[in-house]
This record gives C-alpha cells, sequence and structure tokens, in this order.
C-alpha cells in the first residue's frame, strides 16, 4: 500500500516552542494524533476510532516561530479492526527531519467503545466512506 | 491554474459547536485562513505573510461532533507582491456544502511589514521555496 | 437606528501576532463574530443565534503586543429572523482603523436548526429579552 | 466616581461548566482579571499594567451552556499608582447574581516591574490616554 | 490536619506573563482554582465539587518564561458539606513568594447542584474515596 | 532509584474525550510529556530541558468527564547530559490502568540547543537545584 501518502502541514506557534527555538515534544506528539486520527476516521467509515498503540519516537526537533512542519503519513496495513499508519515529520524551512513514528494504530470502535470489523482493506483518497 | 488543489481536513469538536448544533462561524473563518495561510507560506516561499482581504462568506452549516470538514483550495493568482486562494468547504459526513469562499488574498511581508515582490508565478506542490 | 452602539475592548497577546507584529487574520474574524454573536443573543432574546453571512474584510491589521482594539458594532437591520450589525476596528494605540466590517448577519434558530420569527425590530441596551 | 461604568458580556461555552452546570469558579475569576486589566489600561493610558490585589469572592454562579454573563465594572479608586475597580456579575438569563467583587487593585508598572505615579485622577469613557 | 500537604508544579509558559515578565493575575487564579478544585475531589470522593469561596490576594508575582512555580496545598477544615484549604505559591527559580491564599472553600453537590454532606472529617493521600 | 516517585494528577474535561468517552491519544501523550519535563527541570536544574525519547504507548483508556487520572512517574536513570522518566498512568474513578510507559527521555541543552553535562546523580525532592 505503499502508493497511498498523506500530507499535512502545521505552523509552528511561539507557543509550540520552548526558550531555545527547540519543540516541546507533547505538542508534535499531539499533532501526529490528532492527524492521523482524521486520516483513521476517513478511511474507515466512521467517526468513532481510539488510538490503540504509538511507537517509539525520537525527537530531532528544531524549528523557529513560523515554520513549516511537513507531516508524511503512510498506512502500513489495515487489520480487521485496526488501521496501522507511519508517519515522517519534516521541518520545511530547514530540510531537516523532525522524527520518524513506525506505526500508529487506530481502532474503530461501537457506542459501548468496543472494537468491531470494519470491513476496509484498501486505501481511499475520498471521503466516501463517512457517507456510507 | 485550475489544477493545483490542496485538501484540508478538519474534525470538528464539541467546542466548534453551539446548543443545536450548528459550527460558530467565527471558528470556521479562523480554519479558513489558518490553513490558507500555510499554503501562502510554501507558494510564496517566506513564511512572513498577511491576510490583507476576504471575501464575503454565506455560511450554510451545520455538523455534529466528530464531522471531518474538507476544505478545499485552489490558487486563483499570483499577484506581484499577492497570492489569492478560492475554498469551498464541505461537511464530509453529510455531504453538505457548508460554505464557498471566492478570494482570500495574503501578501508577502518584510520586517517592516511593507510589501515587496515575491516573484512567484506558478503554483508548486512542495515546499523547497522555503529553503530557497 | 444609528443610536445603538456596543463597544468590545480585546487585548492583544503575543499568540495574536505573526513574527512581524501583524494581527492574523483568523484570530480577529473570530473575535469579530463571536463579540457580535452575543449583541444579537441579547437583541434577538434567544441563546441560539447562528452566524448567516458576514460580508468581505479588509484588513489594514498592525498592532503589537499589549495593544487594545476597539470594535464598534451598530445595528444595521432587525429582519424577520435575523439581526444585521456593523463593525469597525480600530486600535486605540495607534489610533488606526484595523478593518471595517459593513455586514454580519445572524439568525435566530429553535432546536431543529430552522429560522424563526424572533418578533424584535427595536434595540435594547439590556439583556431583558434574555429573561423572556 | 460612581457614575463610570464599564458592561462586559462573556458567553458561557460547555467548557466553562462543571457535569451539573456549575461554572468553573477559576474561570469566572480570569474573565473578572482579564476584562478589568483591559480597563485598568485604557484608565492609566498603558499598556504595561499587573493585578496587585483582589478581594475576597463568594460564588454563587450557575449557568447553562449558551447563557450571558454580564460584569459590571465600576471605579471604586484611582491610588498614585493603582487603580481600584468593584464588580458585580449576573447571569442575564437567569437574573442571579453570581458573585460581587468588592475590590481589584492594578498599578501602572514601568519596564523594570517598578511602579510609577500614573497621574491620572479622573475616568474617562475613551481611549485617548493610550496615544498619549 | 497540619501534616497533610499537596504540592503541584506548573511551568510558566509565555502566554502567562505580560510584556515586563509579570504573571497574568487572572492565569494564577485559573490555576490555584482548578488545581485546588482535583484535591477536593479526592478528599470528598465525589467528581461534583464546585468552589463556593475564595478568600483575598495580594499578588507579589514575578517570573520569566521557564520559571516554575510550586503551589503547596494545606487542608484548613473538613465542613459538612465543604472542605477548606489553604495554599502558598513560590517562583521556585528565584525563591520568591509569589502569593499567599488563606482559604479557599469548595463544596460537594448532587445531581441538582445542592451541597450535601460528603462525610469526611480525616485527609487522604489516595484516591481510594473516589472508588467508594 | 526506585524510591523516588512523583505523582500528578489530571482531571478529565469534556474537550479531552471523544463521542464515546475515550480519551483522546494525543491528549494523553500531552500531558505525560508536559508533567515529565516539569520534573526534569527540577532534577536537573535548567529550566532547558527537551524532549528526545519517548518510549512505545499502549493505550487501554477508558474515562468520564470529570474522572482524576494520577500519573506516576520515576526516574529510571541518570545519564551525563540525561534524565529517564518512567510513568503509569491510571483513571483513580474507575482504578483502571491507562497506559505505562517505560521510557521517557529529556536533555539538558544550553543556548545553542546543544546537550552538556548536568553534573546530577541522586533524585531530589526539591526544588533547590533550580536556584543554584
Amino acid at each position: 500500500m505503499n502508493e497511498y501518502r498523506q500530507t499535512v502541514r502545521k505552523w509552528v506557534k511561539p507557543e509550540d516552542l520552548n526558550q531555545h527555538s527547540a519543540l516541546f515534544g507533547g505538542r508534535v506528539l499531539q499533532w501526529l494524533d490528532e492527524e492521523a486520527a482524521i486520516i483513521a476516521v476517513a478511511q474507515l467509515g466512521t467517526r468513532s476510532v481510539v488510538t490503540r498503540y504509538m511507537s517509539e519516537v525520537n525527537f530531532v526537533a528544531r524549528a523557529e516561530s513560523g515554520d513549516l512542519l511537513q507531516l508524511d503519513y503512510r498506512i502500513v496495513a489495515f487489520g480487521r479492526t485496526s488501521l496501522t499508519l507511519s508517519c515522517s515529520v519534516e521541518n520545511t524551512v530547514t530540510g531537516q527531519e523532525v522524527l520518524t513514528l513506525d506505526r500508529i494504530v487506530f481502532v474503530a470502535v461501537d457506542e459501548n467503545g468496543q472494537a468491531y470489523a470494519h470491513g476496509q482493506t484498501e486505501p481511499t483518497e475520498g471521503t466516501e466512506r463517512l457517507r456510507g
């Protein structure tokens, strides 16, 4: 499924940096998770997805206010109830890699929070599954 | 320049809605402007862009918590110091149009806030202009 | 109805500015809408109002952290289901005009999000319509 | 100086309430302080004011999402380096008093954070002192 | 009950400071209330507590971005329906006292917002009362 | 160093949950990082710390609005330029484990963002290293 790729750009604001222009790790993690969830919602065709797993993260982040981060997501695998994504983050102004995330896993859940079989096996570019 | 298109998705949270599941107009306007600015930064090759103009907006918004909005931006024109974008916003869950924005104009500014000729005339898909 | 005027002041914080002390357009639009909605609520006597329309906006904004913006609202017209306001925004520290908004329109909606006749035709200074 | 009165309205959002529709005390205190500071800035003619004192507060707060709070400020006294305000807060939908604050004191400070004599002795309705 | 003590640390960010590195009073008050409420929840064994009273506050605050504030809470008294705490706040980088709060009072409320007898008379270090 | 333990409690608000009362993963990660950084600042005696590494995270999170999360941090190791912490997170209302984090690593950095030897080898309960 290497052909699928979703790119998201985030604008770094002063509140995302410490005094020495290092990105707060927690902020980057929040972006990573939220934008991945938006992809999972469109792929799995449900607004109810939860984060189940995130693999280890090495931060090599450095940025100035106004820099653009580019988050490049790929689909690793469709599971029975899950979707696994990977992501690499680059500071587009410096060209440096900020971090690489091997796997973040989302699960489709019903109204009781139980995982269910989502029935998807192939990526989609659109959002038509949400209107199913 | 109709071939260029940039798509951004936003997840609607409870704090974006009033008691009757109507989107707050101001929240949508903030998203429209911020995501357009991110496009302008990559197109004009500078982190210093300011919003100069936004055309009229008709809100036909309705959403529930968890809905995905899709913002589809197109480039209308490169000016000498400016970039003009248009945008249509759709609720991907209901398939309904939320609003259409004919024009939002950004200007590249120097450190004194003065507009300058940015030298760009064609769209780019990437972010290479920020590393120029 | 030119006699009615409502003034709101907003304190500019660092997070409202880009690196060159230009106000983010989206932030100003959010303030414009939210404070106008607060006026509409008191005038129409219902907490359920939605933004229906905003006319074009030219930004001539410049500010420093700590500056005060003054938003001066006037009532343009009471419609059957709507209220139309105008607004001019000034940076009170520099005395400069930030923008002028000709029309922002709110509609009173019922629990199904349908517009209804609000029955108001004259401005009020108070909030007594909310206790009707 | 009883004739001077400044009224500010705040819209209650879901995030300002606990599960039983009680306003978070800390949120109301933040509004009380921030809006009072905006008044102090205009009265003392400087963007550099700090909160020095707040008298005791009894909370009798109850609100629903969408309610409007009205904060009525009065000027208690101009000191040599300070300004003292009082405030009463009402839920305009229920007509109930939320709290009464006897005194909140701001001080004008220079770039070293030291209080200085601001030279003001009378209220103003406008913002002309900021352009002095 | 002097032996009970709860310490909370807060990291000062640029958005918590004015231009002259003075802490916004409203921000500190919000922290004071929110962290005290978290203590009240664990002591009273209910998620439904409301702030009823806060005694006067003298601000002697000064901080830089990145400073750590330490909030030291003590339990003053268990009432029939209430809990009274005190708090002193120190800037741990400068060693200076930021403020002292003699009393903040929380009340346990039922689903109608009415105070009820919580039945607690002694402090606990843990959170076992929330699972009662 | 198993004897050192730092406990932090977080109050879950509606904005931290999705429609099915599942905690947003990104929000929990942000809390994990920010509270760990506050510990690192006190242990390493510098306000300039950056997150370098976070090990994998399994989310088994479920919460209601008003629930208290308890984050229990332990010190794993002092490195030459780094500090490694672990953390377990519990929902104190249900008594359930939310997640376990084996390692989060912070590095002390100078004004150029370069790691330096912090000289600490033992935990401290206090904040005295910040006044060194």
